[in-house]
C-alpha cells in the first residue's frame, strides 16, 4: 500500500520535468542577453558546486559517525536526505539561472506582462515542485525500505552496538531529515552571505560613491549581485523550506511511533498516523501540481499578482478539500479508545483540525509580514517619513518597527499551538507544521518566481533593452517582492512549529525504553525549574545573538573585500565608467564565493557542535533548556531581522516613488533611507532565513543524539 | 532579636544625613554657576513631583484591588514599599541636584581632582545609602509588625474572604516588594524617556545642525539634557536597584518560608533562613557604610579611579568575610538533616557558598560590559574604525557587536545558577542574587557619582569657567562612563538572578496549599511541554519586543517634539545662537517632561496587566510560560542594547580622541559614529534599563496573583 504515496512526487516530477523544457525551449533573445545569462549562470554553478564539494566533507563526516553511534543505514538515510535535498537546490537554481534571460526576451518580444511571468513562474515551479517531490520521494524511499520491517516489530527499541537504545525506524527517518538541515544549514547560510556581500557592496560603492543606478553594467559587482539572487534566494530558500517540509512530517511520524512504542497499544493505528502526514503532504503536492498546472496551461493576464494568488488559492483549498476526504478515508475506522490514545480529541478528524489550525496561521503571519513591511501600510510610510528628521530616526524608527512587529505573529503562533495542541496533542502540533508546510511546492514556486523576476529585470538593464522591458521586469518584480515578505513570514512561522514539535519528539525521545507506561503524558515533561534546564535556556537564548551578530559580520567582511575590489577597479581601469572598458566581472564573483564558502563555516559549526558539546557535557536537561532557549530566542529574533530588514527597504522605494514630499534620488532623505536599507539586508536576507535552520537543526541534532547524551553525558 | 537587624540601616542613614550636610555646607561658587544649578534642580523636582503624584494614583488603586483581593495589611505593606522606593529616589535626586554645583566648585577653587571627587562621591553615596537602608529598614518593619505572627502560626495557610489561600507572611513581604517595583517601573521608564528625548534632541539639532559643543549654554534643550541625567541615571538607577535588591531578599525569603509550609518541618531553621537574607545583606549594608566612611575620612588623590576601586574592593571584602562570620553565627548550630530539607548539600554554608557564586558572576558580568563598552579593547576599537565604511557599516557593526556581546555573559549566568543550585537549591539560586546585591550602597553610590560628574561639567560649561576645570569635571566623567557600563551588567546580572528566583517562588506559590507533602521536588515543576505554557512562552518572550519597540518609539517622539521646539526657538530669538539672547530653557523641560510623564504610562501598564490579564484568562501554567519566555527574551535583549548602545557611544569618543587616522569633530566619519550614538542612546539608557525591570515586575505580580489565577481563571 505504501507505494501509492509514490505516485504523487513522480507526477510532480514529471511536471518538473515538462515546465523545465517548456521554457528552455523559448528564445534567449540578443547576443548581449545571452552573455549576460551565461556570466550569471557560470558565476551560479560555480558557487553552487563548490559548495557543494565543502558540505560534502562535512556529510561524510557526519555519516560515518553516525553510523558508528547509531547503525550504518541511519548514515544512509542521512547521506540520501542531504543528496535529495542538493539535488532540489541544484535543479531549482539550473532552471532559475535559465529562465531569467528568457523572462526579458518574453518581456522584450511581446511587450506584455503575461508571457513573461509565465517563463517566471514556470522557472520558480521547477524549484517548487522539486522541493515537495524530492523531499517526499525521499521519505517514501527510506520508508519502503524500512517496509519489510514496519511490521510491529520495526516499532520496538534496539540497542545497538556501543549499547544506545534506539527506535531504528524513527532514528533513520530522523536521519533523513537531518541530511536535509545540513544541506539547508550551509546553502542558506552560505547563500545569504554571498548575496548580502554583493548587494551591499554594489549599494555602498556603486549606488552611493559612483552614482550608479541599480543593475548598471558598469558596476563590476552587479553580476555578483544578481548570481547572488539564485545562490540565496533559490536554492537557499528552497533548502530552507524542504527542511522545514522534512521536519515536520518526521516529528508527526515520531510521535506517533513513540507514542505506540510508549503505550505498546494500537499499532494498528499507529501505522496510520505514521502514514498520514505523507498522505496530507502528497494530496498537498498533487493540489500544488493541479494549481501550477492550471496557471501555466493558460494564457496569462497582465495582473501577476492576481496569477499568483489564483495558484495559491488553488492549491490551498484543494489540499483543503483533498485532505477533508483522505482523512476519512484513512481514519474513520478507527476505533475511539485508539485514537484517544495519539491524543485526538475531536474523533478521526482532530488531526485535520490542527492542520488547518496551522494553514491558517501560516497564511495570517505572511499577512502579518506583508502588513508590517509593504509601504501600503502604515508601519512602513511612517518609517520612510522619519527620513525628513534624519538618519538616526530612521534606524531607530526601523527597530522600534521590527521589534513591535514581534507581537502579533507570537500571539497567533500561541493560538495555533494551543489550538493543535486541544484538538489533536502534540501529534497535533506536528500536524499544524505539516499543515502549513503542505502546500510548500506552490509557497516556493512563487518565493522563487521573485529572483527570477529580478535577474530578468538586470539582465534587461545590463543588456541595455528598451525601458519600456525594464518596466514590465520591474512590475512582476514588485510583486515578487510582496510574495517575498509572505513567504518569509511563512518561513518562520513553520520553522517555529515545525521546531517545537521536532523539541517534543525529543522529550519523548527520552524517555526510557524498553518498558511499556500507562500514561503518555507524566513523561512529556521538561521541568524548566530545574538548574540545568534553566541554565541551558538562558545559553540557548543568547546562541542565536551570537549566531546572529556572526552572521552580520560575516557579511560585512566579505562586502568590505568587494567595496576595495571594486574601488581597485575603478580607479585602476578608467574605461569602466565610461563604458569603454567592461569590468572584471569574474573577480567580484569570485570574492563573494569565496567569502561565503569560508563564513559560512563557522556559523553552521556552531549550530552542529552546541547541541553535541552540551549535551555530551551536561546531559539531556540541558540541551532541553537549550532547545526551549535558542526556539523562543530565535523565533523573536527572526521576526524582528526580517520585518526590520523589509520595512526599511520598502521605506526606501516609498521615498523613491516620489511620495515623501516629492523627495527622490540623491536628496538627503534618501540617503537616510539607504542606510536603512544597507543595515537591512543582512539583516532580512541572511540573519532571518539562516535563524529558522538554526532553531530546527538544534532540535533535529538533539533528537538524534538524545539517548546517547542520556548514556554519555559528563557530569 | 529581629530587632537587631534595624541598626544596620539606622547606621547608614545617620552616615547619609552625615554626607549629605556636609558637602551641603561647601560653597556653590559664582552667580552664574548658582542660577545654573538652580534650574537643574528646579526641573528636576518639577519632574520628580509630578511623576510622582501619577505613581500615587496607580499606587492607590493597586493597593485598594490588593487588599481586597488578599488582606488589607498586604495593601499597606505595597503602598509603604512603594513610598520607601520613592523616599529613596528623592533624597538621591535631591543630594545629586545639590552636590553637581559643588563639584563644579571645588574643581574651580582647588583645581584639584580630589577635592572635586569627594563632593561627587559623597553626593552619590547618598543616593547609594538610601538604597541600602530604606529596603532593608521597610523590609524589617514589615517583618517586625509580623513579628508576633512569626511564630510557626504566621507561616501557615490563610484563606481569606474570597476563598483564596495564600501565607500572609510571603504575601505580605511580596506586596512591599510590589511597592518597590511600581515605582521602580515608572522611575525608569520616566526617566529614562526624558533623559534621552532631551539628550536626543540636543544632538540632533543642537550638535548636528547648529554645530553647538555639549553643553553649550546656547542650546536650548541643555538644561533639559542636565536635568535628565539627574531624574534617568540618579533617581532611576537608584529605583531599579532598590528593586532587584528587594525582590532578592524577598524570592529568599518565600523560598525558604515555602520550604517549611511545605514539608511541614524544621520551623526553627525556616525563621533562620527567613532572616539569614536579611541578615546577609545588613552586614553588606554596614560594610559599605564602613567603605564610604573610608573614602570620604580621607584627603582623597587625583586617580579617582582607583579610590572607587578602594571603596568596591573594601565593600566587597568586608561584605564577603563578615557574612562568614555571620553564617557560622546562624546557621552552624542547625543539624544537617534540617539544612538538607531546605536544599543545603554542604553544611550551613551551603548559601554562603551561593551567594559568593552570585558575587563573583555580577563581578564577572559588569566587567564582560565594560570589555565590549569601552575603547580600551578591542570590539570597541573595531567599530570606531567602521566608520570609514560609512554609517551602514557603523551600525551593521554595532547591532552585531551587541548581538555577540550576550553570549559569554549568559555562560557566565548559567554558571552561577548551575553553582548556586548546587550549593543550596533553589534557596541556594536567589542567594546568589542577594550576594550580588549585598553591597548595592557602594555600587549605587558609585552609579550616582556618574551623572553628578557629569552634571558638574555642565554646569562648568554653561558657566563658561576655565578650560582647566571642565578637564577636570571631564576626567570624572570618563571614569563615570566606565562604572556605569560596569553598573548596567551588574543591574541586569541581579536583574536577571532576582527574576528567576522571584519565578521560582511563583512556581512554589501555585502547590496545593493545606496539606504536608513529603517530597518538595516534585511540586517544583514546570512542564514546558504543555500546549499552554509553550504558548505562554512565546508570548512572553516577544513580550520585551513590544516593550522596548514602544519605548524607543517613546523616546523619538518626544525628541522630534523638542527638535521642532529648539528650531523654533533659534528661529524666532536669533539672538540665541550669539549669546545676546537667554534660550528658553523652560520650554524644553517641560516637553521632556510632559513627554516623559505621558510615555510612561502604557509601557508600565503593560508590564503590570498582561501577567494580571492572561493569568485570569489562561491560568497559571500559561502565566509561568510567560515568565519564561519574558525572562529569556528580556534578557538576551538587555544585554544586547545596553552594550550596542555603549560601544556606539564610545566609539564616537574613540574617534574624537583622533585615534582614528587623526580624525576629529566635523568629519564625515565622525557624523556616521554620531549617528550610532544616536540611535544606541535610547537603547543603553531606556531600553535596557527598563527590560531589568520589566522581567522582575512581571514576575512579583505574578507571584502575589498566582493562588488568585489558580482560582478565577476563565479557561
Amino acid at each position: 500500500m505504501e507505494f501509492v504515496y509514490m505516485f504523487g512526487p513522480i507526477i510532480a516530477l514529471i511536471l518538473v520535468v515538462y515546465n523545465f523544457t517548456a521554457f528552455l525551449k523559448k528564445p534567449e533573445g540578443t547576443e548581449r542577453m545571452k552573455d549576460i545569462s551565461l556570466r550569471i549562470r557560470k558565476g551560479a554553478d560555480a558557487f553552487i558546486n563548490h559548495e557543494y564539494r565543502t558540505v560534502a566533507i562535512y556529510v561524510v563526516i557526519i555519516a560515518v559517525v553516525l553510523s558508528f553511534l547509531t547503525a550504518w543505514y541511519v548514515g544512509i538515510a542521512f547521506v540520501f536526505g542531504a543528496f535529495m535535498s542538493s539535488l532540489a537546490g541544484y535543479l531549482g537554481m539550473k532552471a532559475a539561472t535559465r529562465a531569467n534571460v528568457r523572462v526579458s526576451e518574453a518581456a522584450r518580444s511581446t511587450k506584455r506582462i503575461g508571457p513573461a511571468l509565465k517563463v517566471a513562474f514556470q522557472g520558480g515551479s521547477v524549484m517548487g515542485l522539486s522541493v515537495g517531490a524530492l523531499a517526499l520521494l525521499g521519505m517514501n524511499i527510506v520508508i519502503n525500505l524500512f517496509k519489510g520491517q514496519l511490521s510491529s516489530d520495526s516499532l520496538i527499541i534496539i540497542d545497538n552496538h556501543i549499547g544506545v537504545n534506539f527506535i531504528p525506524f524513527a532514528m533513520t527517518l530522523s536521519g533523513y531529515s537531518l541530511g536535509c538541515s545540513i544541506v539547508a544549514m550551509f546553502d542558506r547560510v552560505g547563500g545569504g552571505v554571498y548575496t548580502k556581500a554583493a548587494d551591499m557592496a554594489a549599494d555602498l560603492v556603486g549606488k552611493t560613491e559612483l552614482k550608479l543606478p541599480e543593475d548598471d553594467p558598469r558596476n563590476p559587482a552587479t553580476i555578483a549581485d544578481n548570481v547572488g539572487d539564485n545562490v540565496g534566494d533559490v536554492a537557499g530558500l528552497g533548502a530552507d523550506l524542504l527542511e522545514s517540509f522534512v521536519g515536520a512530517i518526521l516529528s508527526s511520524i515520531v510521535l506517533a511511533s513513540y507514542n505506540y512504542v510508549l503505550s505498546g497499544k494500537y499499532y494498528e493505528t499507529a501505522l496510520k498516523l505514521i502514514f498520514y502526514p505523507i498522505g496530507f503532504t502528497t494530496i498537498g503536492l498533487l493540489a500544488c501540481s493541479i494549481a501550477i498546472l492550471f496557471v501555466v496551461m493558460r494564457n496569462l493576464s497582465d495582473k501577476p499578482h492576481q496569477e499568483l494568488n489564483i495558484a495559491l488559492i488553488i492549491s490551498a483549498l484543494l489540499t483543503g478539500i483533498g485532505n477533508f476526504i483522505l482523512t476519512g478515508y484513512m481514519l474513520k475506522s478507527e476505533s475511539n479508545d485508539a485514537l484517544v490514545n495519539f491524543g485526538f480529541r475531536y474523533g478521526p478528524y482532530s488531526a485535520y483540525f490542527s492542520a488547518i489550525a496551522g494553514i491558517i496561521a501560516g497564511i495570517l503571519i505572511g499577512l502579518l509580514a506583508e502588513y508590517y513591511t509593504s509601504d501600503h501600510f502604515s508601519p512602513t510610510k511612517k518609517l520612510s517619513y522619519k527620513s525628513l528628521q534624519g538618519t538616526g530616526m530612521v534606524i531607530s524608527g526601523g527597530l522600534a518597527l521590527g521589534m513591535r512587529s514581534t507581537f502579533i505573529p507570537s500571539f497567533v503562533l500561541f493560538i495555533a499551538i494551543v489550538l493543535a495542541d486541544h484538538f489533536a496533542g502534540l501529534y497535533g502540533v506536528a500536524m499544524g507544521a505539516v499543515g502549513m508546510l503542505s502546500f510548500v511546492a506552490t509557497s516556493v514556486t512563487i518565493d522563487s518566481y521573485g529572483p527570477i523576476a529580478d535577474n530578468a529585470g538586470g539582465i534587461s538593464e545590463m543588456a541595455e533593452l528598451e525601458p519600456e522591458v525594464r518596466h514590465i521586469t520591474d512590475r512582476l518584480d514588485m510583486v515578487g517582492n510582496t510574495t517575498a515578505a509572505i513567504g518569509k513570514g511563512f518561513a518562520i512561522g513553520s520553522a517555529s512549529l515545525a521546531a517545537l514539535s521536532l523539541f517534543a519528539s525529543y522529550i519523548y525521545s527520552q524517555t526510557s525504553p524498553g518498558e511499556y507506561v500507562t500514561s503518555i503524558q507524566e513523561l512529556l515533561n521538561l521541568n524548566i525549574i530545574n538548574a540545568r534546564t534553566l541554565g541551558g535556556a538562558i545559553l540557548g537564548a543568547a546562541l542565536p545573538y551570537l549566531f546572529s551578530g556572526i552572521l552580520i559580520e560575516a557579511v560585512v567582511k566579505s562586502a568590505s573585500k568587494m567595496v576595495d575590489e571594486i574601488r581597485r577597479q575603478v580607479k585602476e581601469m578608467p574605461g569602466i565608467l565610461d563604458g569603454s572598458q567592461t569590468p572584471d566581472y569574474e573577480k567580484c564573483i569570485t570574492i563573494s564565493a569565496d567569502g561565503a564558502l569560508k563564513e559560512m563555516v563557522l556559523p553552521a559549526m556552531i549550530a552542529i557542535l552546541t547541541p553535541l558539546v552540551s549535551g555530551f557535557t551536561f546531559g539531556v536537561d540541558f540541551v532541553g533548556g537549550l532547545l526551549v532557549g535558542t526556539t523562543l530566542s530565535g523565533i523573536m529574533l527572526a521576526l524582528f531581522t526580517a520585518n526590520a530588514g523589509g520595512a526599511w527597504d520598502n521605506a526606501k522605494k516609498h521615498l523613491e516613488q516620489g511620495k515623501i514630499q516629492g523627495l527622490a534620488k540623491g536628496s538627503e532623505e534618501h540617503a537616510a533611507l539607504v542606510v536603512g536599507d544597507t543595515v537591512g539586508d543582512p539583516l532580512k536576507d541572511t540573519v532571518g532565513p539562516s535563524l529558522d535552520i538554526l532553531i530546527k537543526i538544534m532540535a533535529v541534532i538533539s533528537l538524534i543524539f538524545a539517548p546517547l547524551f542520556q548514556k554519555f553525558s559528563i557530569f
